[in-house]
């Protein structure tokens, strides 16, 4: 399979995003089914590469660290989404927890926050219609 | 300038890393540099979205917010690169602070964790020699 990875500053090197946790399976099975990633092994007991299936785009490595997670996250993923109420379900549905009682809303966009099973805040976010059709213009 | 975004889950959605910060500009005059990235402006004085320059790539959303920094981030971006002492310079002289006051090394992997303005961490990291050759396989 071809695989196109994240590039930066004009072929420079590779942007990868780093998640930590404290168990690999349980958060490489969450992210997985999540993004629709691949497991790509490696990095013996302590890292695990997930990489895009369809081959495009960023790497996400989960490493595992002693300590467990205090205060909130100071970078996280937003998972942007046409359908919040059906996307919020699927992630849920897979381990994450809502951490939001209902919707977030800002200038047209709605979110819910939830946290992966080590608790890494995330967004589920609906942008306001026409949002991505006005990107492409 | 056409754009491909970061899709996941076979196009169900886009994915975007947000960078908490206290100071919109300052945040995004060292990113934007760091990744070669340009600043698409929106979101007021609270959020300020960094595109790919080339069009291609994951967006990172910065997000001002109120409070200052404490602990570890739990989610951070690693810069790989095949020359870790160049690009270490270029990082600093964009505004980034070092962490480690030698390089780290696992596995063949060597890196130098730093902090961006403010205080978020990332790495520099270059690969095992052949690393790029050989996922490309």
């Amino acid at each position: 399979v071809g695989r196109r990875r994240q590039g930066y500053h004009g072929g420079r090197g590779e942007l990868v995003v780093v998640v930590d946790c404290t168990d690999l399976e349980r958060a490489a099975r969450f992210w997985t089914h999540a993004l629709d990633y691949v497991d790509a092994g490696g990095g013996g007991t302590r890292y695990c590469t997930l990489l895009p299936s369809d081959g495009v785009g960023i790497e996400v490595l989960l490493q595992r660290v002693p300590e467990a997670k205090a205060g909130k996250n100071r970078v996280h993923l937003d998972l942007r989404t046409a359908d919040l109420a059906a996307e919020v379900s699927r992630v849920l549905a897979l381990g994450a927890r809502v951490l939001t009682a209902k919707p977030l809303e800002e200038f047209g966009w709605e979110w819910h926050v939830l946290a992966d099973p080590d608790g890494n805040e995330f967004c589920v976010i609906q942008p306001p219609s026409g949002h991505w059709d006005e990107a492409d213009r």
